[in-house]
């Protein structure tokens, strides 16, 4: 999207002159993510052919990277086959105790790619004679200098300082190993429909922005997916937590029956990220549940069969295959986290008490 | 503990006259414990000697169980080096693609030993020829009859729906693994001193009660831990959830300080689980930090420094080292679940909405 049909479509849903950063970045996403798959396409198939062999995948990322790495756990797994286990930095930041990483793929996914802690694991993973990659928004990172390949998400700056567009970017890049892995060239080509995918569900802007108002006083919520989208609904409770400081908590809906659905009651928001596909009748069968309990219910979906039990439905482009929906089903969140820190009357691009780069040991 | 004394200390704590069976059940680790201990020390050290060789371990759990696996995650990476990946169930169950195993072993902890998906990631795991292990309650389920070894609790039947017992239990099983892989005798000798430490920690039960009433309006909180105590939180708040319905989120103090902290504001009650070792500075940084932002701060410590910060300070025994420490941490924090739900004048036994076998498919 061009700067002035974002000026444009900001004014005509908030009133206001000047969009934030926060609004700017969500908006150029359909830009960075075509800008992404142009420049980094070819090169992930290259890093893919040129890979030794390895059993499974350890990946090392903190906050949003994080959940980019949830939804690899998924992909990486029905895509190829490897299984992926998800890092504990601390074991070399506090305990001095790496894992031994023997025939482990070592990935660090991180947008400034300054974290100590995620340096320290691909670090040891080249000391221990593993192949590494980074996924970061700086090739002069520390974190790219650690790596045997690097892969850029080409984002432009991130100014805001809850990332949005390089956490899209992330996934872009999780899916393009996926689909190289996969070996199948159909796969590959889906991958093309996302930014105009994610382009028709910035679309809902207003009517979101509209329906916001309702969640004036919210101050807490429940955010349920499953299988990929497990990882939008940790994305979705973290965008809610840093900009709007709702008490937001994320479950898959498997967790969630385990106990933390004892917590809901009459009248409490429920966001369900529900896309189509395999995922989806555990997920219809848990909306009526969680309709009898009088829950308000939100739904993320693209189905006709979910979104009519919402209180308030946000619904996301048909046709994209369940593996990609992530990168769909995430925008309506991030456009909910904006309104409402405007709707709360919040500063979106300095949210309190927290730093665009955080340096964890 | 006997059960005349659990009677007795019950009548002095709340004045009532029948225990439920989670107040029974909480009062029967140190008994459960070392029980444990004296029938599955040799057999873990037997099957640690039988397995075959492996690079990484992949364990399939939920729930309370979930945590001990978390537990795992730490300890058996800082005792023996092994990289520990959390199983995607969905990935059999919803996607009917479950990973290849190469060099993984296999292991399934399920109270119950019934939840189909976790059976179905151990015979995927047998399938593929790799080494398999359930831990278990039940050495005639379905998970056990699934393995090659099978561990089990010796906790006897569980029959409160919020787990304790058997969370300390498999906390147990997986210190003994780490012990046993770590070939460390000390280590071993360590774990004796269990049974009698949460004999120690059950002590503060009154006090805890007492302290438990100002909380009797709380209906939001954060919990946070670090390294082996970052199962701690998530244990601790599960509890919450399940049995006072508190919308209680717990993290580690590094993705805290990702985003999350912002949800913190004055008054907000805030557990933070740390005891004395290497995750301790980094959570007493924290403990400051929120002590400015005017946070009311629970902790669960052993050490003065920490205590001292608190307004609601539950202290634990010296003297434990930090890798078993999750087992007394968890303590205070099941004490201070049941008080809240008895202040709240809720049912301990019968939470809303749970049953206590869940069958995830």
């Amino acid at each position: 999207m061009e700067l002035s049909q974002i000026l444009f479509t900001h004014k005509q849903v908030t009133g206001g002159d000047m969009p934030s950063l926060l609004e700017q970045e969500i908006y150029s996403q359909p830009d960075v993510i075509a800008r992404l798959l142009d420049k980094e396409t070819q090169h992930i198939q290259q890093i893919v052919a040129q890979l030794p062999g390895f059993d499974y995948i350890l990946i090392a990322a903190r906050g949003s990277s994080d959940h980019a790495a949830t939804y690899a756990k998924y992909a990486w797994a029905t895509m190829a086959r490897y299984p992926v286990a998800l890092a504990a930095p601390s074991l070399q930041t506090l305990y001095d105790t790496p894992p031994r990483m023997n025939n482990a793929l070592v990935v660090g996914i991180s947008q400034s790619g300054q974290s100590p802690d995620i340096v320290a694991v691909l670090e040891e993973g080249k000391r221990q004679g593993r192949p590494t990659i980074a996924i970061t928004n700086d090739s002069n990172s520390a974190l790219a200098k650690a790596a045997d390949h690097v892969v850029e998400l080409h984002a432009g700056q991130e100014r805001s300082v809850a990332a949005t567009k390089t956490y899209t970017a992330q996934l872009a890049v999780m899916m393009l190993f996926a689909a190289s892995w996969s070996g199948d060239q159909q796969r590959l080509g889906e991958l093309n429909q996302i930014p105009e995918a994610i382009n028709q569900a910035l679309l809902s802007a207003s009517e979101i922005a509209q329906r916001t108002e309702r969640y004036r006083y919210m101050n807490q919520c429940v955010v349920v997916g499953r299988g990929y989208n497990y990882a939008t609904s940790f994305e979705l409770a973290l965008k809610l937590k840093e900009l709007t400081y709702v008490m937001a908590t994320a479950y898959s809906s498997a967790d969630f029956r385990h106990g933390p659905i004892a917590t809901i009651e009459e009248g409490l928001p429920t966001i369900l990220t529900m896309p189509g596909g395999a995922a989806f009748p555990d997920m219809i069968e848990l909306a009526k549940e969680l309709q009898k309990r009088q829950a308000e219910l939100l739904i993320i979906s693209d189905a006709e069969e979910a979104l009519k039990l919402a209180q308030t439905p946000f619904t996301i482009p048909t046709g994209v295959p369940e593996w990609l929906s992530p990168i769909t089903a995430i925008i309506p969140g991030q456009l909910f986290g904006l309104h409402l820190t405007l709707t709360k009357r919040l500063q979106p691009d300095t949210p309190r008490g927290l730093n665009k780069i955080t340096l964890t040991l």
